[in-house]
């Protein structure tokens, strides 16, 4: 599986479930969130002009995405809504691996470039480094309809947060849709 | 990494929380545990007898470890308090992979035998087949003081349940431990 494919099996609409250990204080928080994740092609307006911010050449890129989110968080019960665009610039030496654009992170206010890693095991692998903190992410199917997210972040060298997150397909007609139950978990 | 390496990683105490997503009803549920895992020899009497339960030569045992954690969780707030041996006894042509013997299940009184594997990327992987369910378990180090667990339940075919559990160690002496601050998760 390369980036584009694994974009392609996470277009739709998916119910997020995300809890957060806070390492020091030993207390989860859940989120809840809608998602929904459009494939973008690499000649999209939307791609290309992230290219262009980044100042990488367009061509360079091998997808894009659009993923927006509508949710809350347990702690503030505060409506959470927001989207952002992802652009693959695979590395030219190694398809399975490159960079990964953002139009803007879920927790900064400008651009942030991280790198991402195509695992033989077709896990993604997000690394991003902020100005104070890092965070990785493992992103992986269960099933067609049951995607699984692990997150750490660290602050200044330390582990301060650990994310698991459970997404369920809602349906609505998407390519991976097609070859399982819509409507369930269930693989 | 192999298991054994892995066992003798995981020796020492450590504050375990677990966080269950419930699928179908969107819910999680948290516990948290006090855990201590001691190695055991491929020689020691604990190992011996449990090879034998299962009719394996325990000359092809590479190691063990005794797990006894004491916790609550969230949603009956009663203490959980038990133990458990596991063995591992690879497989004669594959060294990375074979059998996990365990002296009780978390969920069954009656002894189950697991698969183990131990990939390139030093996460190892256990799926146990129960007789109406099955749980897929990948375990790895973030760091020599985090461990991390993902599992996810099928029952009759579908995903029941997928579990994250972050495990800081909590220090005592033992073999990781002296190579990294034994208080915290940083690494």
């Amino acid at each position: 599986m390369d980036i584009k494919e694994f974009f392609e099996l996470s277009a739709g609409k998916w119910f997020s479930h995300r809890t957060s250990h806070h390492l020091a204080f030993k207390q989860s928080e859940d989120g809840k969130s809608d998602i929904t994740i459009e494939m973008l092609t690499a000649d999209d307006p939307e791609v290309v002009k992230l290219c262009q911010q980044y100042e990488v050449d367009p061509n360079a890129a091998s997808c894009g995405a659009r993923v927006s989110w509508n949710g809350t968080m347990e702690w503030d019960e505060e409506k959470h809504t927001g989207s952002t665009v992802l652009v693959s610039v695979p590395d030219p030496d190694n398809f399975n691996q490159g960079k990964l654009l953002r139009e803007m992170g879920y927790a900064e206010k400008t651009p942030v470039a991280g790198r991402y890693m195509m695992g033989s095991d077709e896990a993604l692998t997000l690394i991003t480094e902020y100005e104070t903190m890092s965070s990785e992410e493992r992103l992986w199917f269960a099933s067609p309809n049951l995607r699984m997210r692990v997150s750490v972040l660290k602050r200044f060298g330390g582990f301060s947060m650990a994310s698991f997150t459970s997404e369920i397909r809602m349906g609505g007609g998407q390519p991976a849709a097609k070859t399982a139950d819509a409507s369930t978990a269930s693989s």
